[in-house]
């Protein structure tokens, strides 16, 4: 055998994965695309004109690095949120913070607790820096709050996963909950608040912002609400000296000029935001009629999809998801036992939904049969 | 003293740094835009017209997260190169890509090796995984190959960065020497052969590429020649093997829509491309020449800057470029000993090199009084 360069030890346990099949991907493996893309969470009413009118009068501007402290974008976020600069952080989407918090606080072998179903890059990213994953099951299609407390103490755990809407079941707490949470939890203990739906949530779901807690950071998302998923840009926010930790591992230039400048010119346009939240109100009622009309109940949602039951076990809710694909409605579902019973379902243009509405019953018809 | 969250051993001893400050900050500091931006190497031609159009056309569909395979860009690419899909990945920048390989190939501890003075983000990544940096010193403003293989070999690194062409100093070797480097490490040492600045090469500085090869990974971009830094693109080209191991650790959406769509326009219209590394040839001569003017010797250059040796030393050299960010004209230099007497200067358009001559023998003046 010939010597060749040694992964570390480390990376020679992984696997090489893509945590998400895209929908592309399953695009070129069915030779056709999909009429109805409405599986990836992502917001198919599109960005506001005002950002694509930004986007294409930035285009000439590529050539120029972005500016690695994303000053204008951080500041326009900490003016928006009412805190210091210094308490906010962006990067690459909420996947590129997980994986830099995972970086700063989890020494190989150390546990991390999450929900079990709850959001697998996540999962990828403690395996990737060595953590050990203590997943807690979900409690009547919520992240379970006492169980995370708990084994957060029994495993004196560095780092707790929380999202809050949650998804895949779009299921929320309110924020006095959330709050007991943030108080039962270790002072030892970081937990990850992630809220990439909380536009879309009740405001009595969000705790006020408190960023003199050095043990929790809230993540927030361009990728839904405002619909630059395509973008990559997430913030976190938090205590001024966590947030400072993000500059001894961050790809400094990693937001990229596109990014940050969409970014600025959505945060600027609250009314567009404002007119997306009530789409997906509407929406969400729509699948869930849907769903209701169709003897299946959908699950309360505070998020920019709707899961609902399929009325069997898994395998039953994975052939009626096979079907919706086979007739070109691009959905996905949740794979952890109890959770896998259920489908979700995206928001998105009626036009979309209408394909759904005409699908779902040829596909529960075809998974019964 | 509270209790609280605790970074790891490692993140502990980190520094929160930015590796290069923007010429925003320092615009911000200044409290005025800088009239020439001919200092981070960034392409001043800019992007194709029909990347700019690309990027517009794009921006609605900005809601979509990107294909986390990146398959159009990999399948363009491995065509463009003459190698196999498998053989090439894609980063956010080589940057996102030189913090990837030196995590999947250094262990805490281990000894990396590069030139003192050579590109620092690299270095960034090494201490940011906890290896061991062992520097060689240039070899009369070129990167030293010898130095190179003999720290290599002596200290069994996993680990070596070799730039060709050269940054900060514009300087490279022969392909026949760059194969002699290759040959004579180690087996169980992999070479980074970072070849950002490979398109505005002689072509005889470039070896054919041998992705049979288990210990080179050849690190291209699309941020120089191509005009799109801001969008953070780059790709590795190796052996199928190594390759694949990016999928163990990579971000797998870090690669934004935006960029994927930019970068396949753009390895569209190599015409454009031709153009300007017709213009970076021509602007090349044209700020050697203004140095000659002004006394000065420039170094030869295979990239999209010259360095020229301000004929004193490292504080001179400091005092030069002061003067002329005073003048509004942004650029930077070298740090490394030796290296430091120099400044280094971007190509860019006439405008931009004009007030350039303008402000060098103003600079040189006050620098010297």
């Amino acid at each position: 055998m010939t010597e060749h360069p040694l992964l570390t030890v480390l990376a020679q346990g992984l696997p090489a994965t893509v945590p998400f099949v895209g929908p592309e991907a399953q695009e070129r493996t069915r030779g056709k695309p999909f009429r109805a893309r409405i599986g990836a969470n992502e917001s198919g009413f599109g960005p506001s004109p005002s950002v694509q009118a930004a986007i294409a009068a930035a285009a000439a501007d590529m050539w120029k690095y972005c500016d690695p402290e994303s000053h204008d974008l951080k500041s326009a976020l900490a003016s928006h949120l009412g805190v210091a600069l210094g308490n906010v952080a962006v990067g690459e989407g909420i996947d590129g913070l997980l994986g830099l918090i995972v970086r700063l606080f989890v020494e190989p072998g150390r546990p991390v607790v999450t929900s079990l179903g709850a959001y697998p890059t996540f999962n990828y990213h403690v395996a990737g820096f060595g953590g050990r994953l203590v997943t807690v099951p979900y409690d009547q299609d919520r992240e379970p709050i006492d169980g995370l407390i708990e084994a957060a103490r029994r495993e004196n755990a560095p780092l707790v996963y929380f999202s809050n809407p949650d998804n895949p079941m779009g299921t929320w707490w309110e924020a006095d909950d959330v709050d007991r949470l943030i108080k039962s939890l270790p002072a030892t203990t970081m937990l990850i608040l992630d809220e990439a739906y909380g536009e879309t949530a009740p405001a009595s779901a969000l705790p006020p912002l408190d960023v003199g807690r050095p043990n929790v950071l809230r993540l927030r998302t361009f990728s839904k609400a405002y619909g630059l998923a395509g973008l990559r840009c997430g913030y976190a926010v938090g205590e001024q000296e966590t947030i400072r930790s993000f500059d001894k591992v961050r790809n400094h230039f990693g937001v990229n000029r596109m990014a940050q400048t969409a970014a600025l010119a959505a945060l600027a346009d609250q009314d567009y935001l404002r007119g997306v939240i009530e789409q997906v109100d509407a929406c969400r009622q729509r699948i869930a009629a849907i769903a209701s009309a169709n003897g299946l109940a959908a699950l309360p949602s505070a998020t920019n999809f709707v899961t609902f039951d399929c009325g069997g076990d898994g395998a039953f809710a994975h052939k009626v998801m096979q079907a919706l694909l086979a007739r070109d409605v691009f959905v996905r579902k949740p794979m952890a036992p109890v959770l896998d019973r259920c489908i979700r379902v995206s928001v998105g243009p009626a036009a979309e939904i209408d394909l759904f509405e005409q699908a779902l019953p040829e596909a529960l018809g075809e998974a019964r049969g």
